[in-house]
């Protein structure tokens, strides 16, 4: 069962609870999979993508999702909306709402902006990134594509590597995996990788060839190209000597490791071209479990069945 | 009846007309409040979004309610469209109509454009907001809004206070709430009241201790941000202590008077947030209200169902 | 029959071929002319538009187009995308694909982006316009509407007068009058003729009182504003003297003779307003064939019927 109102991240989320999402994303991977991808689950169910930071992949994950879904949606971005006009999102959110939305997708760069959309709206909100701190979605599609591929999450190893420090990926997949039972290990650089991980149950490397051995999952976080133009250590290409995945080096893990990527890739930096194109590479699959993941997501909240507890 | 083509503005329309609309947007309101806030009325009409101006909030407005309607919708805004190519308006009216369109709703900067779109096609013209000339639907709104919660319109005192000179808003309400039959005053700095409205039939106040008494309903209007900056007088700071609505102002008005607002707001303005979240204002409602009276407005005009008069 | 997967131009599809895509065409502006223009032919499948050029006509044609069926569409564009980030088209298309598309209509400025499109997916590739390439739906919708108009192709005297150095509707007119038995000649300064067209059996005029008599049909190009600014030879004045179709040059040419032009006009420059708004244009019929057209593309190229062969 879940039964929260919103999705703001895997922190506070049960190993049964996100058992559950996973589960209900099985038979939803298997709609999209069909020649016609379509069910009419959630017709006459609004959902609303409020987009605060442009992401292509993310919102057009879930807008697709909602449309599999039979729901409508529409798209408002920072760019063309009222908050231009200086907004409160606090006002937005009620406007929105009292549009007829029943599940907003948010994506802010201020973390803990679900919390308060949450708690301005009857409607379910979604997290689809807030800042630093969580990107729950994209986190429940990777442990999918993972338990699919491995058949299990407990007692997998599992290596981050990358720019740990502003990535709400890798927060949101650290809450997650260890709430499953992996074991998870961060690498990067010491100026890229927060304090206190240790604290929960994380092991941190730096060097990458410490990091790989015995790891059966290597999720490669995306590095900003815009370091490379402030000048800060590590560049782009010292960053691709000492971090990037190459087929050398991913022979260091365990045999049939898995290799994620949240992306858009940076290849010949964080990543290899051999190694995205290669056979432990499963970013596609990742894609396509999105979608899953999100359908979901909006079926389980944007449904309407029962009334759920808030959660916020 | 209504058996115009196209909703230009409020100040050529009947009482008869205006009551029509409102009367029709009754049931909208009941299946915009249903748990599958969807009927098929319109399906296979296409309604075009053509904003040359930015409005998320009216925009996705009529963008819903076509879909409650299952109407097909696009979006085209000037920044992508050919007019940055420098196409007129005539030429792109006509382009829209050769894709398909049942409905174009039109917002653009100059006072006048839906006509001259309206003579162009055999589509039905919306007109969104053009210049400092009208806004009909928001209005149609307005009235709604008192009509639903007052229970009448006839005989109610309303004031609209702020910037009337350059609001579109108010000169559709002052046209929408006269032609009812309810009284209406007009409050703002001198600067920004436009000459002429005792022709009309409005009352003219400067002071907003001298326009609140006896006020049924308070439509309140947004100051633009902008005249802070270009130095003009007065500046919000000076616009918030003379003429921003706050507890004890309200308090001069008759018992139970309500608060009307088009949004967004600025807080801390015109309008303080105790009296914003406060059981006076119907800001929220005026949104759903929105969606149910422009569903209304495609159902009589992109309907099809049988031939309506010219109107422009 | 068409069993091709895509269409990345007209350059190598057969008399039989385009016949049979102009032929599909034509039960498809039947629906679109019908009071509800909506099919479930391609209900669950999915289209993707991927502009990384503003066009608002031809995304809003293949947009609506993929609504008259019944297909879920979403629009990617450049400005948004990852493509900010410096993701790869390969890669773009790849995760487009994971998402479930069906169809995927391409805008890029680079010649041959459509094909290597189709090369790293299975999805339909639909080129919607590659840099100076090739544009083969603009193409189809001009024969499309020639056909109807005059009841044959084989045999007509068309005229393409302009930039048809720059311009890759020209190309593709080129390819598709000539294939289907047209005689095609081309106007316009010799700065603005590719060399080499005498060897696809075209012949060349620089003065429009040349070029035009025996033509059956005008395909008059949109100049492009910016020469002006760039100082280039001709102005647009220059050119409008020079090239600019009126009633007077009109009248050189076959008796009803069909004037097209892909838009948006500049009126006064490459065509006269009388001309524009004659009996002999067919500027609006050509964007009503449009749909038709992307229609016809979209139902033989995304429905998943049988299995096409590869054509890239």
């Amino acid at each position: 069962m879940f039964k929260r109102k919103n999705l703001l991240g895997l922190q506070n989320l049960s190993r049964e609870e996100i058992t559950f999402l996973l589960d209900t994303a099985v038979p939803m991977k298997d709609i999209i999979s069909r020649p016609i991808k379509k069910v009419p689950t959630l017709r006459g169910k609004t959902v609303v993508n409020l987009f605060y930071e442009n992401s292509t992949r993310t919102r057009s994950s879930f807008e697709l999702a909602a449309k599999y879904l039979s729901a409508d949606s529409i798209n408002i971005s920072s760019s063309s909306s009222s908050v231009a006009k200086g907004e409160s999102l606090y006002d937005t959110a009620r406007t929105i709402q009292s549009l007829g939305a029943d599940a907003i997708i948010l994506r802010h760069p201020m973390a803990g902006s679900p919390r308060l959309l949450a708690r301005s709206v009857n409607a379910a909100v979604i997290n689809a990134g807030d800042g630093a701190h969580e990107h729950p979605s994209q986190a429940l599609l990777d442990l999918f594509t993972v338990r699919e591929r491995m058949g299990r999450l407990a007692g997998l190893r599992v290596a981050i590597v990358g720019d740990v420090l502003h990535s709400r990926v890798a927060r949101s997949d650290i809450w997650g995996f260890t709430r499953m039972g992996a074991e998870v290990s961060v690498c990067g650089p010491p100026t890229l990788i927060p304090p206190g991980l240790d604290r929960m149950g994380v092991r941190v490397f730096h060097r990458l060839e410490e990091a790989l051995p015995d790891a059966n999952v290597i999720i490669m976080l995306r590095i900003q190209k815009e370091r490379q133009q402030q000048g800060l250590f590590p560049s782009l290409r010292e960053y691709a000597i000492l971090y990037g995945l190459n087929r050398r080096r991913l022979a260091l893990a365990k045999s049939g490791a898995l290799v994620l990527h949240p992306g858009p890739m940076n290849r010949g930096v964080e990543i290899s071209a051999d190694i995205a194109d290669g056979t432990s590479a499963v970013i596609e699959e990742q894609v396509t479990n999105g979608v899953a993941v999100r359908m979901a997501l909006l079926y389980l909240l944007a449904g309407g069945g029962e009334r759920h507890e808030n959660d916020y």
